[in-house]
């Protein structure tokens, strides 16, 4: 019989809207993990939309309690399209947006990695900031604020600033010699990727999901052999493993 | 400021394939749940393809190790489609078949609840096994063992059958104050249910899925008001009510 496991590691999410709403209908890249390590572990979702790396170091030890290497054999961390928001006009770093500037995202990235390892949890991957495709910001934003409003208001992200983040948030994981998913490049290898992969420039279609989830996955199972599905044992027997005429016998491993 | 949560509760969607498939691309209903109830609670999926509730005996303490009213505000009992797989024609119970007698069947619902509710867990939904579109099984046969060996070999459920499981199941939820989603008849109220709900018969397409989630979303709903997504507090402050400004007020609340 192959052996089973009784309790089940969980797969940590972390990150902004691109995590929280990775259970989405529309084929979100976070239930297709589940999906796929279905009976393995639970990936557990821990996306907080909005959020930039300066919000994220208040709730990184409620987020990461009780973590170890056991218990979480992974943990993926998706932060910084925030961050990457463009800072206001008059460059006021207090001023009401998400801009977080390029050197403090650097530290926070540092930061987050170290308070997880602390725990022991050693496998990690880090994921870029998507690219940004401006035309969706801009139909995003007339949508919210008018045709009128927004012809005088510039977009609240460009790609060539986000790449900077996405640039510094690969930087970081080869310091700290960790995986990297580079989304912001493959994803704009897609031909047509800004209305594909993208339903208002910024967040995933159902092709935008399947994009973040096959690249993560191939980052997981390149990186971690023993996150393998293969190599992950399930949680009790698979059915077709059950003594029909002695179920008692099949569950006998259990402590 | 609104309140909010530092630990998740888990709602624990426990059963068979039927639950361990529903995390499926397929707009899998339990995915579903986890998105709509996004950052206030983890939907954990304690489904165990081909169990019946003779098997689910053994794993069943392991399952709800440490389940509590608090941490465990919802618990879906989907239970009964393979008990509901017929008895082979020998009517040997112990022959190579899934089936378990329709008093068993009553039997291990009752100490499925007990057990749960022993932990002080009182929010339970019961569901009933699914409708069984029989043309849809004997081609799901035919694919895995061929048309020439279908010929002569009856199929593995049938609809007439699982109704007596689903009508157990009502009687049991009744019998112990719980609500029961009654797939069973609202799924065959719908027009097609037979191809449109079921991709073979048994398990459910993304409609399937849909018709699932609403029924289940709506039994909670009406059943526990505590559990209404308005009422419950997400984890950690929703980004908007964060003042940018001084951020560290905002999580002023953290114990």
């Amino acid at each position: 019989m192959s052996p089973y496991i009784v309790e089940r590691p969980r797969f940590i999410l972390f990150g902004d809207s691109l995590t929280e709403r990775s259970f989405s209908e529309e084929g979100g890249w976070g239930a297709s993990l589940a999906h796929f390590y279905g009976r393995r572990v639970d990936v557990l979702n821990r996306g907080y939309g909005g959020y930039n790396t300066d919000w994220v170091m208040f709730i990184l030890d409620d987020v990461f309690k009780g973590c170890n290497s056991q218990n979480t054999p992974l943990v993926t961390i998706f932060v910084g399209a925030n961050d990457a928001a463009l800072p206001l006009p008059e460059g006021n770093e207090h001023s009401s947006t998400q801009h977080v500037p390029l050197s403090r995202y650097r530290e926070n990235l540092r930061k987050i990695v170290h308070n997880i390892r602390e725990r022991g949890v050693t496998q990690l991957v880090m994921i870029t900031p998507p690219p940004v495709y401006e035309p969706g910001r801009k139909e995003w934003q007339i949508q919210r604020i008018g045709e009128e409003e927004a012809k005088n208001t510039a977009i609240d992200r460009t790609n060539a600033y986000t790449k900077q983040y996405a640039e510094c948030c690969k930087e970081v994981a080869l310091e700290l010699d960790l995986p990297v998913v580079d989304l912001w490049t493959s994803m704009q290898e897609t031909k047509g990727w800004g209305t594909l992969l993208f339903n208002d420039g910024l967040h995933f279609t159902p092709e935008g999901n399947q994009h973040a989830y096959n690249a993560i996955l191939t980052t997981i199972n390149s990186t971690y052999p023993n996150l393998k599905v293969e190599e992950m044992p399930m949680q009790f027997p698979h059915f077709s493993e059950i003594d029909f005429s002695n179920p008692a016998s099949s569950f006998g491993n259990l402590p």
